[in-house]
């Protein structure tokens, strides 16, 4: 019996391949520092463990309402009140088993079989494989290191087909930690509907940018798609929750979608997530981003005097994107290479796509500093094996 | 901006439709008896409570492997030696967030646009509407009540054109709470192999029957693809847990969806429910199984006097389908009507298509017998009002 082919177009991750190979060094004893996972290395702060422990004990963990309950919609949208100005009825909030199935509905609510989606690379891998999910075509738009790795108007113009029916931005970015500024957001938001195109954004990483807070799409358009999650600013990774934004036309569809898609998303996450918003656990949540900015700033006073150039302006997420041509062309091979004989673990420009994969790496930063000099001092003496 | 085509193919539930009226009725005070919604009365067993408050004290909750943890996934298939006899590599097991996901993951494995999957009905609602999301088609197959509503090839021999590609069955089936029998699953397994179809089995209400367990898929094939929850049998419905068991040549692509399209599954529900396994814990679910019988027959004995006709086998599940011709052929409105005057909430078989939804409505017996008896006796009052 055959398979459908959407099982020939999704690809696997480099990552997963990584992981098994630290997994076998560290089971020979080998001391890896890892720095490949986009998973922060904060447990889920005390408050929202023991706000689980006491929903465990009072609350009925049966199904809810498919949206999600009532006070989380409300607590998210009084949020986007605080932090970006912005007027939201809680009605447009769609709590989702994980930022993945927020994207998965807005992609379900929007596209048809053949549709294009732009999507600036390098970028998130699993977008494209997503995308044949539903059927639809992800193309890339590369952004380039000669615009400072900065989308432009005129490369998703030229990328434009009768096909073409969204695009797709991560703000901040999983590669390249680049944040939108709000007059980026209204210049894509302009051309969208210029071009009749639906806005996608992906800020699951808001909340940890270091120039301030990254400016929402919804603070420049009600029409657009805002998709979020629990798992990195408030370090809740394995409980599964995000919740999607989505254009008040859209809201009734993707409730249809959403009873049928997922039925209820984890409720105790849920009941849990709820405490996330009171000030001294949100205060935890940024006192942990201050300490991501001290490691990117270590990193990016170190990293270049070895010869390896960060690229774009790593200004949020967790990650950098380091262009390693001055020592390989081969970054699969680079980072096989590292881990083995330095023990440093780190994740191939493959994984992301974009115009020189094959000379680029992604550095995740969670890991203390301590840690990080240890990664640097092995970097370096591994590049001078290089250069010897 | 236009929405995806599916977006009017994917229909709403009466049964949501039901619950609006339900909240709005006790808003006013008014007494409902609730015998609407598919959720066990029975909430999650004690020692799953407790295993999640001690795995959130011990446990790191962050990201597991996409396919789940390798405990659960051998508990599982220890289950399946255990219930059915059947020896199963625990690799072929993937966790996924709840049964309808594992669903969506055995459609995206096998089904292309347009790929026809046939569907016997009555049945659940929610697989014509999933089907929608991956561009495929669900294709009626109606089970008659002159055939006692059970399966016949030759039903689906009619159904077959050449963009039949899988063929789905319920096992205990909702809202039949009908059973297939080895040699059922034996039949319609010999005729999808003959005719190159894909065949997947719904069990995700296993442990809920009444006549010693029912029959795997995986007991007369391993080419299938069987669905499993944790919902049901273990009372963990707001915990969003499932299982999908793939034929060995399928689990690599599963592997790779799975990692797209949710990550992880919830972790805490994993670490809680690998307790379910336990044999006191399984015993206790066991003993909810024989009070959900004891209701059963109850309904069995007081139902058919007032004139209402079971239909089909109610050998599992928690569901009777209930023909209602003597009094209406328009469900819909005698559901509206049997709630706003007598208490009675139940859902119209609109929600289940088949031959004649108009004409049946489905009892689900989520509540103890002394509320059952009282239902009857509102029933029958109400009867009599249509036939005074």
């Amino acid at each position: 019996m055959t398979l459908a082919t959407r099982t020939q177009l999704i690809s696997p991750f480099y990552v997963v391949e990584i992981l098994g190979q630290v997994e076998k060094l560290e089971q020979q004893g080998v001391d890896v520092i890892r720095l490949f996972v986009g998973e922060p290395d904060f447990a889920t702060p005390p408050a929202i463990i023991e706000a689980a422990k006491e929903a465990l004990t009072h609350q009925s963990q049966g199904y809810v309402n498919s949206t999600g309950i009532l006070e989380l919609k409300q607590a998210i949208a009084e949020r986007y009140q605080r932090w970006h100005g912005v007027s939201l009825d809680p009605n447009r909030v769609i709590i989702t088993p994980g930022g993945s199935m927020a994207l998965q509905l807005a992609f379900l609510a929007t596209l048809n079989p053949g549709d294009e989606v732009l999507l600036p690379e390098p970028g998130y891998p699993c977008n494209k494989n997503l995308l044949h999910t539903v059927n639809a075509v992800g193309v890339p738009v590369y952004l380039e290191a000669d615009q400072g790795m900065q989308l432009t108007l005129d490369a998703l113009e030229k990328a434009l087909t009768d096909k073409t029916k969204a695009v797709l931005i991560a703000s901040p970015s999983n590669p390249l930690g680049s944040v939108m500024s709000k007059e980026q957001w209204q210049q894509v938001m302009q051309f969208c509907q210029q071009h009749s195109l639906q806005l996608i954004a992906d800020e699951i990483y808001h909340g940890i940018s270091f120039d301030g807070l990254a400016p929402s799409l919804l603070e420049v358009t009600q029409d657009g798609w805002v998709l979020q999650s629990f798992s990195k600013f408030y370090g809740m990774t394995g409980w599964r929750l995000g919740w999607l934004v989505a254009p008040e036309n859209a809201v009734e569809a993707c409730e249809r979608i959403a009873q049928n898609l997922f039925l209820s998303s984890p409720v105790l996450a849920q009941q849990a997530a709820l405490v996330g918003f009171q000030p001294e656990v949100e205060q935890l949540c940024f006192d942990r981003v201050a300490e991501i900015k001290r490691r990117r700033d270590f990193l990016m006073q170190t990293l270049p005097a070895l010869g390896l150039n960060i690229l774009a302006n790593p200004d949020g997420a967790f990650y950098l994107y380091i262009d390693i041509s001055a020592y390989s062309k081969d970054a699969k091979a680079f980072c096989a290479d590292l881990l083995e004989k330095a023990g440093v673990a780190v994740t191939p420009g493959l994984d992301f796509g974009g115009p020189n994969p094959d000379s680029c790496i992604r550095l995740a930063y969670t890991v203390g500093i301590d840690r990080l000099q240890q990664a640097v001092d092995r970097i370096e003496h591994y590049l001078k094996t290089l250069t010897a």
